[in-house]
C-alpha cells in the first residue's frame, strides 16, 4: 500500500499530498503522523495540497482529523497550497475546512507557524 | 497526467516524488523544475525519495538529468531520503548515481545546501 511521507524539517513536519486519498492511505496517514509527532516532539505539521484538483467532503473530513489529532499532541497544523479552483468549488458545497487552518503556500504556512510556536525557529534544522 | 508539486522555501524548492515515476512523469518534473528554477532564482534543490521503494536506472538517469539541468541554472542538487535498501541494491546493480549528491533526510541535504550557497539562509523563508 501507499504510505505518504512525512518529512521532518526541525520542529515542523511536512507533507505533500499527491495521490488520491483512498480511505486506507488516509488512515495510514492520520497514523504515521500522530506516530511521528510523538517520536520527534514536532509542534507544527504543514499539508501541502497543491496538486489536488478536487477536495470533497471526505478529504475535508481527513484534514480536521489530522488537525485534531495533532492539536491533541500539542502540535498546530496548516493546510498550504490549495488551488484557486478548489477554494471555489469548496465554498459552493459549503465546506468550509472548519478547525483547519490554511495558508497560501509553505513560506506562509512556516510564518503561521513559527508565530505560533516559539520552538519554530526561524533556523529550520534545530537539531 | 499527474505532476509533481514543487515547493518553494526561500532559495531552496523541495520535491517529494512518491509516485512510480514514468516517463511521460519524469518529463514534466524536469520541464516544471527548470521553469521554476529561473522563476524564482532558487539556488538549491532538494529532492526526496523516501517514498521510493525502487530505484532503477531509469531513475537514476532522470536524477542525474535533474542535477545537470539544475546545475547549469547555477543551483544545486541533493537527493535525500533515500531508503537503506535501495542503496544496496543501487551499489549491487553497479548505479553509482553520478554527478547527484544526497544527504540522509532534508535536514542534512539542507545543511549541504547552505554550505554550498550563501543566498540559502537559515532563515528559509528569505521572502
Amino acid at each position: 500500500m501507499q504510505r505518504i511521507p512525512i518529512l521532518q524539517m526541525g520542529a515542523c513536519l511536512l507533507v505533500t499530498i499527491q495521490v488520491d486519498l483512498q480511505d486506507q492511505v488516509a488512515l495510514a496517514l492520520q497514523d504515521d503522523l500522530a506516530a511521528k509527532i510523538e517520536t520527534t516532539g514536532a509542534r507544527g505539521v504543514l499539508i501541502d495540497i497543491s496538486a489536488l484538483e478536487i477536495v470533497d467532503s471526505f478529504i475535508g473530513r481527513m484534514l480536521a482529523g489530522i488537525s485534531g489529532i495533532a492539536r491533541v499532541l500539542d502540535a498546530t497544523t496548516v493546510v498550504v497550497g490549495m488551488q484557486p479552483a478548489v477554494a471555489i468549488t469548496l465554498v459552493e458545497l459549503g465546506l468550509t475546512l472548519d478547525g483547519v487552518r490554511t495558508a497560501l503556500n509553505v513560506e506562509r504556512g512556516m510564518h503561521l507557524l513559527r508565530a505560533a510556536h516559539a520552538e519554530i525557529a526561524p533556523h529550520d534544522d534545530a537539531d
